[in-house]
């Protein structure tokens, strides 16, 4: 073993308990966050950075709260031994009672850490202004960092994590309204805290939970505003995976989205493959490796227009369009089926999502998408919403979803 | 430290969360609840157990789950051997994935187990059919048991706890409706399971939360129902502490009420003093000793009739009854004053509830109980509901409320 070596599993928006009580999509979210923190066990990676959104709802059903605790008790706990050292201030970078990062407690023996930020889904609130997540930091079962204290200057402390001679700054932020981010940023308050030694040895990552690209420049925080010395981005909130890092423009540092871990809309953002990846540091050295995750759900997702269908449809026959769309879902069903052969160790995931995109323009009508999917309940696995009626193909592009 | 002594610090109906954003009053099962952890601490007891209605609401608010979880990891955890034993069929008896009592988990170091039975305020519900309680086990923070698997038939199935050669075999039974259970009792279709050797040594308790007396025979459980085997009953759900065991005229078993660790009604019952107890278990030998919770708030209720006053008031003359009622209230905070000086440690702990039941029979009107505790405001914990207008006295004796 590289006593210098840090490795890191990244994944982000795992969205767990996702569709919890669908019929054949409710496992899903669960499924694949399992794969994650078991794969992370299997390659005894140093620790787990999560980039946000792990609970799909601010206030996860009690069901979901309780499948998640135990995913963690069951990966987290062993006798390996931590072989990361956290030398900031503890107390300072977690938000715990405990005072310090969760596998340096006496009373728990945890030997893989998770490093966790908020996203926009499992934010802080209520009364106590509490995350989901702080219930599982309260546990002892993660660590909750990158939590802004005041919003009118936000100080970016990092944790800061050795192993031998390497060194990592881990900054993180979790989510902040875009528009309010976006002003504290422009107005020159966030504070980039650096180690009072040293400062070029460090490996700079930070984990960010915000819009990436969108219309509203108002509402976007671009490459372009990050701190000039970051070696590393890992930009959570957008669902698409974009797991190969580029070099920012803005500056000398990479970027890498490494997108949702489930489809949560079924958008062409997201029939893309799902990844989780492996973040190598050594010194100023890091090499990054997507992994792509096996248990997510195949998507296929197609467009087709009734007026150009050869042969020709006639507008009014409406039998004969049912037939003509549902033979095209055949065809996307056996493209799935090709990809995605069954596992027996999820007997129900080789159900494809089938999402078909039908330009009806030309006098055509919409068929009634409950109806459709009734002959495809055992074989699709989102058979009442397959069809989406539009006028034209333009219309769907760039819908931005919340994520 | 007699090594055939086993104690128990025993709790019940702790209601944690209520009244938790009254502004007064809603640190004080919190208080109360941390209070007995402390204590168990402090007399390095065996273990804690609890007797149902840890939580207040079935859905805890994410504060209160929050600050249960903290108080649970303050005082569970640390380097203190645990002196008992469990021999009984740890899966069997506990609601978690681990499959056995929380400190035998080598991944954390507990040292004061809590054993815990649900009442009927956290009792299982939902998709998942969870309690709240259940976070808190698959968290490992405690031991949840006596749950009824199939209530056609219930197995009471003991866990049996050794130090020594004292042998307690513990049956819980977590809540189930009142009508319901007297049917299954009065069908004999509650199955009390006993030690398989020697089942005369066994100290056998039995931790119950239902309903212990009420009008409807139907929806109450009696002592005459239970097995005559028993050697120690603990009551739970009923609010009134009556601390000083009796001989149950069914067996030849005792039977405790401990009462509620919080005043979550205002009525008679609640008033009187409050306890947590030591039982102490040496073979078939026992000691039950009561300890006077000490965090619990001033509750002074009196009743008064409007038509006896001396000097004589004019019903009309609602200023002057006014200024009779609020002497009288006066004169009660005065009572609570001498008996609860301030607690340095508890802040507004001293302020009262204070209960004045006013019989206005006799042409006398009621007057508006907020506009009245106005007054009372900074000097009484519930000013706004000091007040309660009867018409006879006997009306309010007798009235139940949900426990
Ligand atoms: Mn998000
Ligand atoms: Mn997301
Ligand atoms: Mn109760
Ligand atoms: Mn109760």
């Amino acid at each position: 073993m590289n006593e210098e070596l840090i490795r890191i599993l990244v994944a982000t928006d795992n969205h767990v308990g996702f569709l919890e009580r669908h019929p054949v999509r409710g496992d899903d979210s669960f499924n694949t966050f399992e794969e994650i923190m078991r794969t992370a066990r299997e390659m005894e990676v140093d620790f787990v950075l999560l980039g946000g959104d792990l609970f799909h709802d601010n206030k996860p059903s009690r069901k979901t709260l309780h499948r998640t605790m135990e995913i963690f008790r069951k990966y987290c706990f062993g006798d390996r031994s931590v072989q990361v050292q956290v030398v900031s201030d503890q107390k300072m970078n977690f938000r715990n009672s405990s005072g310090c990062v969760n596998y340096e407690d006496p009373n728990f023996n945890i030997d893989l850490p998770v490093f966790i930020v908020h996203g926009n889904h499992d934010d802080p609130s209520g009364d106590g202004d509490l995350s989901a997540i702080d219930l599982l930091a309260a546990t002892n079962l993660l660590n909750y960092f990158g939590r802004a204290q005041d919003l009118k200057e936000i100080h970016l402390a990092p944790v800061l994590i050795t192993k031998g001679s390497s060194k990592i700054a881990l900054y993180g932020l979790g989510n902040i309204r875009d528009e309010r981010l976006y002003r504290i940023f422009r107005e020159k308050n966030v504070k980039w805290v650096t180690p009072a030694e040293n400062r070029q040895d460090w490996f700079n990552i930070f984990v960010i939970h915000q819009n990436r690209e969108g219309r509203n420049s108002k509402s976007t925080i671009t490459e372009q505003m990050l701190a000039p010395f970051l070696d590393f981005v890992i930009w959570g909130h957008e669902h698409e995976s974009l797991i190969n890092p580029w070099e920012s423009s803005a500056g000398g540092f990479f970027v890498v989205q490494p997108g949702s871990t489930v489809a949560t809309s079924l958008i062409e953002g997201e029939a893309k493959p799902k990844h989780m990846a492996l973040l190598e540091v050594s010194g100023k050295e890091h090499r990054f490796t997507p992994i792509r995750l096996k248990t997510v759900r195949p998507f296929i997702m197609e467009d087709i227009t009734l007026s150009v269908a050869q042969p020709p449809l006639d507008p009014k026959d409406t039998d004969a369009v049912t037939e003509y769309l549902a033979e095209k879902v055949e065809e996307m069903i056996e493209v799935a089926a090709r990809e995605h052969p069954p596992d027996p160790d999820y007997p129900n995931l080789h159900l494809p999502l089938i999402k078909l995109r039908v330009d009806y323009s030309g006098g055509f009508s919409t068929i009634n998408p409950q109806r459709f999917g009734q002959r495809f309940v055992q074989r699709v696995a989102n058979s009442e919403d397959i069809l989406l009626f539009v006028k034209r193909r333009t219309q769907e592009k760039g819908k931005k979803t919340a994520a």
